[in-house]
């Protein structure tokens, strides 16, 4: 992975595979962020019934079960940035910076409260 | 973005915004997984009355909103990889080269159903 | 289903069901949450590369499916609800007023606008 | 709610809910499964961080929230259901007898366990 860009290698493959297999038509993004909401509910149903604790460590069998859905959700989402046209790094790290601003270190310590219930 | 890894550079600063407000204690995998599963349907909610055509082509104000979702995905995506132990690049090109085998383009070309109803 | 509240009626086949087979101790409102996330993903499935209008006529064998996993919500709605004390009928009908109230005839007529955008 | 069907009820004020807004336009078997996936996402949003013990007892304020997630969830679902033709109830009360198949007591007492999985 070292020396390139994991997430604009990951953009050019999907898109080529979608326009290979003439898939652009059912990628509009509304479908797309269809997509993406499913595959995060497979990725969830592998952590439904176990406890925070042994969700922490997963049998090698789910995780590699788990593995894959991780990058299903990725799949989608450079697919759909891609739809978009976002930069899905950039993207990032601005929201970074925005949750940064809205959870100071001095007064997210230790709290899951979301900034509004400050 | 160029010349470095915007995943890699995500993963750690990621890590250190975590470590800093002591969240670790909340990002179990279960609960990381869940976060994910919320924002998806955030970032799902700005497409559910728009038609495929109006998905394509969203309002600029529309569309810094869904960048902003795309990017909260992308973060509870990096940080539950890095709980996980895994590499999400690596993740993702294995699942593209096994996408290719079940959709060879011949066979997929212009049709979206599942493999398994080929 | 005449005659009989249905929605009662499943309440205790499900709190039965649980019990027998002592499955409570899974049943936390958090999991049951899970379960109804990762029910309506299995649903939405059947939808994302469908038209909007293809999604109103389903071939038979996709409708007997889809049928199938809006009961799957449907169980574990009624599970988690039994589990938080809630009456689901009387929610629903308090939630029906509250919208008659955001979303008065006259000016929702015709748009999917939410009401704090009219 | 006694003496008469709750869903029954439901279904037929969220039909008249939609057709005086003329709303049946965006309603979808699509759209609709897309706005349960939504309400399901902001239902979990509630449990995301809480362990699976504060799930069992919500303050009153996050209740109320939580009960009115709840309901929104099953007025999509009952409308999404009408929109299908499924009656709900049956559908429910089919597989509760399906599940009972899939995991006699016997075998599924105390396990989280999928039946494919015994």
């Amino acid at each position: 992975m070292s020396g390139s860009d994991a997430l604009l290698e990951l953009r050019d493959r999907l898109r080529r595979f979608a326009a290979e297999r003439d898939w652009q038509q059912f990628h509009a993004p509304k479908n797309l962020a269809m997509a993406l909401s499913v595959e995060a509910g497979e990725l969830l149903e592998h952590f439904q019934w176990l406890s925070e604790d042994a969700s922490r460590r997963l049998p090698a069998g789910d995780l590699a079960k788990v593995r894959e859905e991780l990058a299903d959700v990725l799949l989608y989402l450079v697919r759909l940035a891609d739809e978009l046209g976002v930069d899905l790094a950039v993207a990032a790290r601005d929201k970074i910076e925005l949750n940064a601003r809205k959870y100071p270190v001095d007064r997210a310590r230790g709290t899951s409260r979301k900034s509004t219930d400050f």
